[in-house]
């Protein structure tokens, strides 16, 4: 079976841990019969989205979930649309803080998923997990990724499903922080594990890509 | 030894579980050597008050931490103060809905809490788990149920730790809402834990009683 | 000169104003000397958007500004982009209740704003008005309107500055809601003011569009 | 006929103005045939409260309201309660940040406002003002002064009407910050003075005091 291709980010903004690195080490070794392969990206522009692109081209996964964190969100959040912007309002690990620039000169505004929206979300609750879809990943790395890991789908003409999921910071986390939301990452992980059945289960081209 | 004295609440507002109550289900039997007694209240003005009382004077308690379920709170929160008013925003398990009535006519204004407040939190957050003091705890029968122990407290001069402890949603609670912050019951009862360790370990009478 | 065309919407959801319409209502009949021409939407899918592209045809307006009522939030937005996506949560007031469709069947994924948004904004602030820039229009009949304005700008090839701008509730609406944000409609119509003369002063066209 | 005292605040943490001045000059110079006194007051714990006291014993006015601002807030706010605590998360104007300080050693743990607060809310709102009542005027100066307030009304034994209301930051405030609710001034003095005249024809001793 092609594997499933699962990211997670290095921890970024002087954490010492990624919420998404944890869901993604806390998920099983095989879901739906897929082996799982996970990837840990850095929290840089352009260098993720390349990294991401290269594990695409190599493993030719049956699907491709990038989990990010998202700091102040309550839920597990599937992302709607990736956006041709860049704009960070703090500098990458690497230093760099682009603003309102696109992730590809020339690309088109913006691409969906090519995850059954709907469908995962509905799984993951049904999992257990408080999930909802949302309509903007912002624009920062994760934003980033996402359009990056889309252009390929496209470029390849591959009607798999990928696309990107937010999850909330960890209770050790939100300790050193005030009112902030968190998550365990086995909870966050049990929705993770959903999504990604409930996207391979969807054998036939999506409406949505 | 003298045994924890725990409150938790019955469902209420159409739920099939109330948080506060899988907390305390999550404790340990024993937390400094002091065996826990548990206590299941209904959501009732009046009855959960003279029930936690009851209890009081036949446990004979060495500490009284009373659990209610904050929805839309993010964090474990310890409650400062109960005031000497009920006001109702839905009807209570019984049909009651006061407004503006106070608690105990001729009570006292307001009863500040009998836990050390800063400790409590903070040994909460050295366990992991997101934490915070709240200045209001509300006007339902969570306030009730606090102001009538403290009441209890200040009617047998027993300079015990007493106070009451909000936990957020669980994670199966916040699925059919709306971005809605959630806790594991394992994760909120570590905090209890450690906030009822605490209080037993401050031996003195406290600056805050 | 040309007229800069600023749209608003009836009222919907129960309402008896629209605090788009209010704000658009509050604007001088002229802005850097170009007269103003406004027309009033329905709450439509379809025919709101039908109504606007069929005014841009005839007024071959410099600007186009369409305003939105956002309840919820506390700052005039400034939004970046409209999805081709069509999701109501409630009924439009003509009973449509589109649930994940395209608002064009071909049309690109998304569009971006022609307006300069960062100049934009900071205009808007400068004039005493709290403003930020939204990475989501929502899947309403707002977006949908936005979607079909940039659509036409597009389709026309004509670079002209067009966008879509939420404002708050007006304070007579949040009264009867909870913990609602509001801002007073010549507070509103300020920004809105200072947005159009901005982006009618950015003469050449745009790195945005 | 006897004066409305009405108290503000300095500006303080940076700001240049402070809202609940702007709203209190706002307010027209009689309110319910009650010549107005406008008394400003330093951000400072102690000598604020101290300030007031004084002005009430010269002016023995016929109610007093003291306003505050409360960044955050999206309402005109009534305070239910003042807590004996102190507890500054910054330092006030003379530099001061006491950590868990009673207002006054002995006093009781807290007082309940002496306005016919629901009476008060529905006054404002039908001034067309978004107006709550809130169950906590926090732990910094605001609560000092609203403590100090009803110290002196319940050691005079004289019944009038006093307490606190918080408006939210103006405009120009919020302008430099992120998501911030605001109101102009004159709509907070709205409420304000609807809240006063309500207040005043109340004229027999409250149930509430």
């Amino acid at each position: 079976m092609q594997p499933i291709l699962f990211t997670g980010f290095e921890p970024f903004d002087g954490e010492s841990v990624n919420a998404s690195w944890e869901a993604v080490r806390a998920l099983p070794d095989e879901i739906a019969d897929h082996p799982l392969r996970r990837l840990l990206l850095p929290v840089e522009f352009g260098r993720s989205g390349d990294l991401a692109v290269e594990a695409m081209r190599q493993l030719r996964p049956a699907c491709v979930i990038a989990v990010g964190e998202a700091a102040g969100r309550a839920e597990v959040t599937l992302e709607r649309v990736a956006l041709n912007v860049e704009c960070a309002r703090i500098p990458d690990n690497a230093g760099a803080e682009p603003q309102e620039q696109p992730v590809i000169a020339g690309g088109p505004d913006a691409y969906q998923t090519c995850l059954p929206l709907q469908a995962c979300a509905e799984a993951a609750r049904a999992a257990g997990v408080p999930t909802a879809i949302s309509n903007t990943a912002g624009l920062y790395v994760c934003n980033q990724l996402m359009y990056r890991i889309l252009h390929e789908v496209a470029r390849a003409a591959a009607a798999i499903p990928a696309g990107f999921v937010h999850v909330p910071l960890t209770p050790a986390q939100a300790v050193a922080k005030l009112a902030m939301p968190s998550m365990e990452s086995v909870t966050a992980a049990r929705a993770l594990k959903a999504i990604a059945a409930q996207a391979c289960s969807t054998c036939e081209p999506f409406a949505e890509c």
